[in-house]
């Protein structure tokens, strides 16, 4: 099956990263339509200059805009329950530990899904996944997380690997048993770093349940030590790791990410300069998720220009889950991240698409030219400028994915 | 033509402030069907007791929630061209006294609405009202301010009167000739403000062609003094009243606009006691704005606990406008009016609709209810708490115009 997308006002993609060492790069090509051969771009040009396509499908894009699809690196999209109970807590006050000390925070978010079938579970999260691909999400990761036992743990993998083979999205499945200590294991840490180790990364690393494992490396929940050890486990059985770091304070989880060759440290609301050194060093993304501190109002925000000066790669995600981040549009992180962060919007449309790709160690995607992946965007937007600056509403009005129209908005 | 909507989850008004003088009375009904005669709501109640409507048309609610159309009472809807360059410049560092010294800032939209068709105007308009529609907003009100010169605000103001007419949206015209200075009077402030006074207001008046007279009073811009002038002829012509105040500086517009009976004192985030005890004696509405806060970046926030705790009335809107709120959706401010203000749910539903009615004096709509207008939203939400929490994705399903459905999401 070819498509022939033609009709563009711009196309906008950043410079792959395989041809250019380069982080940050960005390019209008001089190009106005897309030739794609089943789910994989063959062609980006000047219609005139295309190569036949007598048999190809036309679509017309009527001068509007094209990026790569957007790339959610950081994601907890299962989960049994919403908690706008706790928000509108907080709204009025009450901390986030107060929240969890009353049996809220993570732990509600875990009873609930242990207790709910795994159709059932599916079939929220499609909801969620609709909206996402509706606002320009072509690929997410994924977590598990709010099992925190074996085989809940595994059910929420098993509803991942489910809707990745049933919906457009492609979802990333990582394994985060390590989210927070279960109830059940309380006073009996050692016990459940145990079972991590020796039962449930074997079986999820031998059953391909997961590509990653990741880990919330936090004072009060998984010291630097149980990290060290958890992800080496996990690296022993051949899954790729990364953390949670730096989130509330600065304990140092990007030092040991990047010692560790982690895909990404997350969140580094907190990171001090080792840091920075760190992930430079080693090539480590620094994942940026800005939703979850607008959310939980939180004043702090990463120090990203220094960090892009420093040259590190710079990732975006919703981090979207019901407890800190309860939005599963990349659009909003994109607007966020251009307020919050004071970066340009080429910047962050490099980070949600370049930038989380190499997050995922996904180099088929991420940015638009000969062999890439056919997964992109069709704004309704003049230029790339205009999408972090109109907010709130959904500029996305097609959405393509490996080839195919999967969302016509408007 | 009747209509019968039935089959709701929940149905939750604020109780209308024509039988209740409490304020922030938020209830769910005991009703799942709402009768619709034309465009009025006869009958609210359980299907099972509804009056009888074999002639009417059903339409299925399938367990979904209700609540009065979103009511935008502050809005600039109308404006030649998007500033997403300013935008840029501003994330990166640039104040907005430096853009305005540019070039740039209001007096960038006025020379470009000035050189714009009024036929232009009409439709590039017309994209966003689809928006705010889509969103859940039923009524707006529509400001000049962009023409700072008769025949150009004679245009804006046709354009939201033609628009009135030919979009389902409610649009309440606002005169707002003295937003700025124009650059052509720049050096005779006190020629322009008789041309106001002598020259637009009467002819606006005259012709019916604005509802009310807005004024900029802000420090370098508009003075309490200008503003008295301005807003005393404006009343003498018929025309209500309502003002931009407190919101850069501490400057006391808010105690003016009450003394002049202005149905509303927008933004303030610098109101100060007596500004707020001048609100509650003079029942002049406390108009909030939080999108423009997010949007500049504003660490302020007005004092909205203190200002229900003292009995003033609030009303939330977008502000939509190309300089400083680049946003259309009432979803987006109830959320960032929960977040920002550390309001409930049920208080930033009642701003939005209940309070914004009152800033607009108008009592037919912003409860649901025998013989209020058919205006309401269809949500995709369990409970009212969610939709401030599920941010930046529509969880508006149906849109429900005069009776008639006007919008259906998904």
């Amino acid at each position: 099956m070819r498509r022939f997308y033609t009709g563009a006002g711009w196309i906008t993609t950043p410079e792959p990263l395989h041809n250019s060492h380069d982080l940050y790069r960005f390019q209008t090509l001089n190009a106005d339509s897309i030739l794609v051969d089943n789910d994989t771009i063959t062609w980006v040009g000047r219609a005139g200059d295309a190569p036949e396509h007598a048999d190809a499908e036309i679509i017309q894009l009527n001068g509007m805009g094209v990026t790569p699809g957007l790339i959610d690196f950081h994601a907890h999209p299962v989960f049994a329950d919403t908690r706008e109970e706790e928000f509108q807590l907080r709204t009025q006050g009450v901390t986030y530990a107060e929240i969890a000390a009353a049996g809220g925070g993570i732990l509600n978010s875990v009873k609930k899904l242990r207790a709910t079938d795994e159709r059932v579970l599916v079939e929220r999260t499609r909801n969620y996944l609709d909206n996402a691909l509706a606002y320009g999400t072509t690929t997410m990761e994924a977590k598990s997380g709010y099992g925190l036992q074996p085989e809940a743990e595994y059910k929420m993998l098993r509803v991942i690997r489910s809707l990745n083979d049933s919906h457009a999205i492609d979802l990333i499945p990582t394994f985060l048993g390590a989210h927070e200590f279960p109830p059940e294991y309380r006073e009996d840490h050692e016990g459940y770093i145990q079972l991590l180790i020796n039962e449930m990364i074997p079986e999820i690393a031998s059953k391909n349940l997961a590509e990653s494992c990741d880990i919330f490396c936090e004072t009060g929940v998984y010291s630097l030590e149980d990290t060290k050890r958890i992800l080496s486990a996990a690296k022993k059985h051949g899954l790729k790791v990364k953390v949670h770091a730096d989130q509330l304070t600065p304990l140092g989880g990007t030092v040991l990410a990047s010692e560790l060759n982690a895909l990404s440290s997350d969140h580094l609301e907190f990171i001090d300069d080792a840091g920075i050194a760190a992930l430079q060093k080693s090539g480590t993304v620094a994942g940026l998720l800005p939703l979850a501190s607008h959310f939980l109002r939180m004043p702090e925000d990463p120090p990203v220009r220094k960090m892009i000066d420093a040259g590190v790669t710079c990732a975006l995600a919703t981090d979207f889950n019901p407890g800190s981040a309860m939005c599963e549009s990349m659009q909003m992180v994109i607007h966020f991240a251009v307020i919050r962060f004071r970066i340009t919007a080429e910047e962050a449309f490099w980070m949600a698409t370049a930038g989380s790709a190499k997050a995922l160690e996904l180099t088929d995607r991420g940015w638009l030219g000969d062999g890439a992946l056919a997964d992109f965007v069709v704004w309704n937007a003049r230029n790339l400028q205009i999408i972090p600056y109109h907010f709130g509403v959904n500029l996305a009005q097609m959405v393509v994915k490996r080839g195919e129209v999967v969302v016509r908005n408007g």
